[in-house]
């Protein structure tokens, strides 16, 4: 099955160059519709849906497939490919920051450019790295998830957006998360998760952007000063928006600190 | 009606000096459970619910009296002078860190330590102040509040509590507020986040210390450093634990802070 129809890839904008916008966890191409808006006129936008969310064919999901990120960042080159795209700028948040990570080191000349929205290589801390979370954390948090998929999405993703004084965007999230198929939701977040990609920062040789939000709960400050410093050349910017989903939270922001990049 | 009664105060503990604990927005004196048996040995503990809280006697409540943080005060004076507590360390959490600085403004001969754990003596940006809100955030937190109260609460306590791999105490703290009465949460609500205190903290004379966690998402540093700044040899200790309530998510690391100062 092509690449376009499984992932609904869309594509809208005036411009040559391709921008490719990849969503995070639990959510879909949706979440970047306040920053497109601010690129359709100078670039060729691609969006598209993680298989098993939003718009995508479930009949595609593939446990093997997608027990691990190397899977999503397949899915990410064969868009490349069946639409031809080149010199990609890549926009990933969160999870889809490593996806791209991943996808750029696999294949770094058809990347122009990453930029990675509060991503994490890893969200459990070992050694000097500090990822926010002692492992029996991540467990407790992926057993919470198993035993009551809804009751935790409805806790947990208010927590991700922050941002108290808009709960309406922690709703969306939660809406967003609750309206996942459960299985895929559940094993992606096992891989979201528990992942480790710390090692594949070094192997980026496209020029990279990493927005980090300055209060996160999933991802602190720590998070992003790493991801900086693994990725040679790379520019960190830390917002002075707060949570963990900028692109909702504080789009004008966001999209000046890419504008400013780009 | 005694305090003692229309406040659900209990004592407990075997030591003399007397250690008073006041609840934040929207919960009572359960709050403080892990924190307790660590002082049980060598103080008088004593706890109470603000009135419309836990089981205090909402019958008791009164637009007027509790119309601004004074009224508050009040009853944590009464209190006092009913069980004729003196040389009281006062500990409050959020919100109650405020009515602790009213009482002790007031009658600063009564207490010998106060122990603010999470405070802000203002939600709402002012000049070089950065309390963490635009007025108009607050206005639509509220105005959010008024028209779901249930709906806010199940959304907003998850974020104020952070620690998203704990998520049974997201759901503690929206439960606690969901069963709040609601006349009371709305009106308790708008005096928490619109009361501005900044100018009450110069007048504290008792010894106290800012317990700030690191990532707040309803109190930022930048909080903690101003309180600090403005209670003239106040100690600000900024504690590792997330969230708004390391009383719950982190009380290890709050006794041997309050230990510490003690």
């Amino acid at each position: 099955m092509d690449a376009v129809k499984r992932n609904n890839v869309k594509v809208i904008g005036k411009g040559e160059k391709p921008m490719l916008f990849a969503h995070g966890y639990g959510c879909d191409q949706n979440m970047w519709r306040f920053i497109t808006p601010a690129f359709e006129e100078d670039y060729k936008i691609v969006l598209f849906d993680h298989i098993g969310f939003g718009s995508s064919d479930i009949s595609e999901y593939n446990k093997e497939r997608y027990a691990s990120l190397h899977g999503y960042a397949e899915d990410v080159l064969k868009i490349c490919h069946e639409l031809e795209l080149q010199d990609v700028v890549f926009v990933g948040h969160s999870v889809s920051a490593m996806i791209g990570v991943l996808a750029a080191t696999k294949e770094p000349e058809r990347f122009s450019k990453l930029i990675l929205v509060s991503p994490s290589p890893s969200f459990i801390n070992e050694g000097d790295y500090i990822g926010g979370f002692n492992r029996e954390d991540i467990e407790g948090l992926l057993s919470s998830l198993d035993s009551d998929y809804l009751g935790w999405s409805n806790t947990i993703a208010p927590v991700i957006m922050g941002n108290p004084d808009k709960p309406e965007l922690g709703q969306e999230l939660a809406q967003s998360f609750c309206s996942s198929n459960e299985e895929v939701a559940r094993d992606f977040a096992h891989v979201t998760f528990l992942s480790d990609h710390k090692k594949d920062l070094a192997k980026v040789k496209v020029p990279t952007l990493i927005l980090q939000c300055s209060e996160d709960a999933i991802a602190p400050l720590t998070v992003g000063e790493y991801t900086s410093k693994s990725i040679a050349g790379s520019q960190l910017v830390v917002l002075e928006a707060t949570g963990h989903c900028p692109n909702l939270s504080a789009p004008e922001e966001t999209i000046a600190a890419i504008k400013s990049f780009l």
